[in-house]
């Protein structure tokens, strides 16, 4: 049986506030505490806000080349200049919708910027980008982690995503430590004895959607979650194992 | 807590084996029971073999249509011709790969028909189809764990699908009954009362993809599990919604 469990009680994270001691505290307070072998899965929100990844879109001067995007997208060009900023491709582009590759390699919209639950009770609107580098990022919560408990986890730091051809978004792995980001089983034999093809399972995707489902609408504010129980292949990786390689995005 | 409960001890399925029934026995052979409010999650491939939509490949004749599309394909034509016969169009080629929309209007590569662990200790080479309904196998299966255990579950039947722009597979839903397909939460607020737009959360995609890591490779032989713990939003409704209207695709 795997267990998603929610870690309740968070404060809204600031700047600097250290993320796997507020986490560390809040599952003693509910009785449980992080075992080897647990997933700890963020969101890349407090990720983001921990970090001072955010920006008070009233400070951002669009470019020109901001302003003809925004008019194109229907959108705030102080976003869309930011959007740019944090971009290495415009993939495609229409009213209400900027899908882009973002400065980590991961094909979203928006470059993964973000309004809801930024700043509470500050004037002026407020954004948080995506972290830097999520994979280190991932790499630092889990060291702690292991400094402050003495155990080594895996973690995910997610976002949530559109897809190309299904409609509703879904949790994705954009940063990871102490895990690998696929799971490979070709070559295994099924039941049958026929050998397995193609089995490549986005394994750190598909914790990042389990997660997702008990984080709920960012509304209900559960930003991390505990995956126990799960049989993780060895390994350690980075979720950019996840990214497509152009020459084989048959999409673009 | 949500919890992901593998059903155990499943027999291979056969040809009008009752789902229902034999996942009610394993439950209960593991000291579980259904209870209302979780959900039943089984892969396509047990639906579709106790469905019979299983297919002997020296059965079929490639027609010169699938003789060509194979050879684009390097793929056996008598899998190019089943696919064709299972798809409204043809969405992408290369060596080793085919994405079409199947004629449920999913978008997948071979339209979902695949060959592990379809029949054991058989002569020849067998491949199992989608089910014909899949949003029907699920009412069904639905129907009949109230008939026989008296709670409502919702019925998820998944696949494992292959994405636009990243690699590896996830679990999606491709049929569902008792829970909406997706969760809208557009117009609640966040934490700062910021106004959440564009959030319709993919839930059943979601639950899929949490189902899946228990499951697990195909190899391993855990065709079902149960989620239970999941504040499932209110309604009925198909893995339909799912799919994207083709008038807002921006990438076929």
């Amino acid at each position: 049986v795997v267990s998603l469990i929610p870690v309740q009680g968070l404060p809204l994270i600031e700047k600097d506030d250290e993320l796997a001691e507020l986490i560390v505290h809040a599952l003693r307070q509910q009785g449980d505490a992080l075992r080897a072998g647990d997933i700890l899965v963020l969101t890349q929100k407090i990720v983001s806000k921990a970090e001072g990844r955010i920006v008070q879109l009233e400070s951002v001067e669009p470019s020109p080349e901001a302003l003809e995007l925004a008019r194109k997208a229907d959108k705030d060009p102080r976003l869309v200049e930011l959007v740019l900023q944090e971009s290495r491709e415009i993939v495609r582009v229409r009213p209400g919708l900027i899908v882009v590759e973002d400065r980590r390699g991961f094909i979203c919209t928006n470059a993964g910027i973000d309004r809801s639950n930024v700043v509470q009770g500050e004037r002026g609107e407020w954004v948080a980008l995506l972290p830097l580098d999520p994979d280190a990022s991932a790499r630092t919560i889990r060291r702690r982690v292991a400094e402050l408990e003495g155990v080594e986890v895996a973690v995910l730091i997610i976002d949530s995503h559109a897809r190309a051809f299904r409609e509703g978004t879904v949790g994705v792995a954009i940063g990871l430590a102490g895990m690998p980001a696929l799971s490979d089983r070709r070559g295994d034999t099924d039941l049958t004895g026929y050998t397995l093809q193609h089995t490549v399972i986005g394994l750190a995707d598909e914790l990042a959607a389990a997660a997702s489902v008990v984080m709920g609408p960012a509304a209900e504010g559960v930003p991390a979650v505990v995956v126990r129980g799960v049989d993780l292949p060895s390994g350690d990786g980075s979720a950019r194992e996840l990214q497509r390689p152009r020459e084989l995005d048959l999409f673009r």
